[in-house]
């Protein structure tokens, strides 16, 4: 079992990474505070998961609700449903929840988490490779809005993170690969040797190997809780965590949430922001392609698989929580390992990159 | 003008308290970082500071929102409608929101904005004296639910907290004494020369005058700072402000938001807390007849003025934020300015002030 601290003070916490958690007592209880637990999980998960969970909370009262499966779940009327269960029952605010599933459970559990009764205790279970390399860590919760993905969400922190590397093995392989692009966006931000480490060892982690993919997830937790500790609310460094991001929002608002899995969508953005910086001289082609050589490696997409629409694309990313003042923050790379964030760039290979790649041509 | 320090670290703001603030340009500017602005307001409120406040913030792009009035509207419905303009326009995360009004304009919009792109700035200007003595300081943001009231929200603090007592004048006189139960609670928390100060004063209050008003919201906003910066998020001490609210939230939740006025709710809690501390022998008959004196002084309710159903109360108190492994946490009274909280109380002295306030009979 490894251990990542993410150090914020009395906000802190540890990510604990392993095979076999979930059906250790020990993983849940010293962290469980009081006597009720609220399990929000999904369709999916529930008949692989719940029950073990449910046997390592034994001696708690377990409460539980099972989401239908997908991104268009993750919205307002959905944590409106949660409320309704938790209130119904109704939940002290001793309570606390657990989010056991991906991305989504994760990011609208805890958004649930923090705002009932102005914020109760979170423990995050990803069982996907996406939320036990990003989504689980940092602290951010969620939902969509018609408008824009991420859009009403605050800052609430788990009080741990339990990744169960057993749980990958049953993960469909698009969604595994998806999980893939931001392991790689680690690499690619500030880590050229654990980007050199996954050119090396892409086949075993792809294969599952649990000592390869135990190594993924720690260096992948460790980057990101660098970074988050540096800067928890995003008002700077954080940002770079946003690689392939303002892209890949935008695809996956203009093409509806579902189409393109998140890690897809920033699997393509990443190449996008790629593809920016090497049109702005300020990265080697040669370097570009490792990246898409990488990520093709991974399973993921490095050109467009629908017809996207420049424009739709442009107008969701005005949408984005990375617009400052009118001009879209993009996050671009001087190098592998170098990446920083920009607004000063020339609109024309802005436009350039979004034709290129969105009018589906490419 | 009297100026408060609210202490929270990284977090802490000013209450600024004083006539004519709304027109000056210096009460706002400087504390407003980005070009953009978003005034939330309501359609009572509005025709009297609308234009006022948008002609102080000059230079600034600036967008309203005017709700309809009431407690009724302080709901995630129209949070959603918020959250909907918001993004229609788009208004960026450098934007600050302003809240133009009463209470449940505070409580709205401080919710909007900690939620809006995962937190932004807020400017709370409240117009009543419920919102200048106690909703707008301390951060508590919230909607209400079917099921309860405040029930979803989180802690978000101001920026600033503008307290223009000029705006009081054309303040309705049930609206105005139902925030003299606040300012009369802080006296029965813990400030008993206060609650004196309140004996003498209370005609020069109630009859508006400059510089008593100014006393009072300046010494009501100290003792709560005061607490608030002792627990930022209710863990403890912080509890004692809920004097007279578990029964009051009850109320309120028992008749259907509107029927009674918070503090007018508020009033008759803590008449009920005094009850049944006397009942429990803690508390001087003659004490209890100095706090029911005064709120009728303030113009406020002693006893029920619709008839209220003792388990339909004790229904609604079981889903409040203060109950703790099952027991209704309250506030009670040692002696004025001696509140502690307490589940600690017979079940069967808890019975007989609901019977004898909830059955309409007192």
């Amino acid at each position: 079992m490894k251990t990542v601290k993410v150090g914020l003070g009395v906000r802190s916490y540890e990510i604990i990474i392993g095979p076999g958690l979930l059906d250790d007592r020990e993983t849940f209880q010293p962290w469980i505070a009081g006597a009720e637990v609220f399990i929000v999980t999904n369709e999916i998960v529930a008949p692989w998961y719940l029950q073990k969970v449910r046997k390592a909370l034994s001696g708690k009262t377990v409460h539980q609700m099972v989401l239908p499966d997908g991104e268009q779940t993750k919205n307002l009327e959905t944590a409106t449903r949660i409320f309704d269960r938790m209130l119904g029952i109704p939940l002290s605010r001793a309570a606390t929840v657990i989010a056991l599933g991906g991305g989504v459970v994760g990011d609208m559990a805890g958004f649930v988490a923090a705002c009932y009764q102005r914020g109760i205790p979170f423990i995050q279970v990803p069982t996907t490779l996406l939320a036990q390399v990003d989504s689980s860590v940092g602290g951010k919760t969620a939902v969509n809005h018609p408008l824009g993905k991420n859009m009403i969400g605050i800052f609430h922190q788990p009080k741990r993170v339990i990744a169960d590397v057993a749980t990958l093995v049953t993960l469909d392989p698009r969604e595994y690969s998806s999980g893939m692009a931001e392991a790689i966006k680690y690499g690619m931000i500030n880590d050229p040797d654990f980007f050199s480490w996954l050119e090396e060892n892409m086949e075993r982690v792809m294969a599952r190997e649990a000592d390869a993919l135990e190594y993924c997830i720690e260096k992948s937790c460790k980057n990101k809780a660098a970074i988050v500790e540096q800067d928890e609310q995003e008002s700077g460094v954080r940002a770079l965590l946003n690689l392939g991001h303002t892209f890949g929002h935008a695809i996956e608002t203009a093409t509806g949430y579902g189409t393109w899995l998140h890690g897809e969508a920033v699997a393509l953005g990443m190449v996008m922001a790629a593809h920016m910086s090497v049109r702005m001289g300020l990265l080697a082609t040669e370097d570009m392609n490792r990246v898409t050589a990488l990520l093709q490696r991974a399973g993921l997409p490095v050109d467009s698989k629908t017809r996207l629409c420049p424009d739709e694309l442009k107008a969701a990313m005005k949408t984005d929580k990375k617009v400052k003042d009118g001009r879209i923050r993009l996050v671009l790379l001087r190098g592998i390992g170098q990446a920083f964030v920009s607004s000063q760039y020339p609109e024309s290979v802005f436009n350039d990159t979004l034709q290129h790649y969105a009018s589906g041509r490419a």
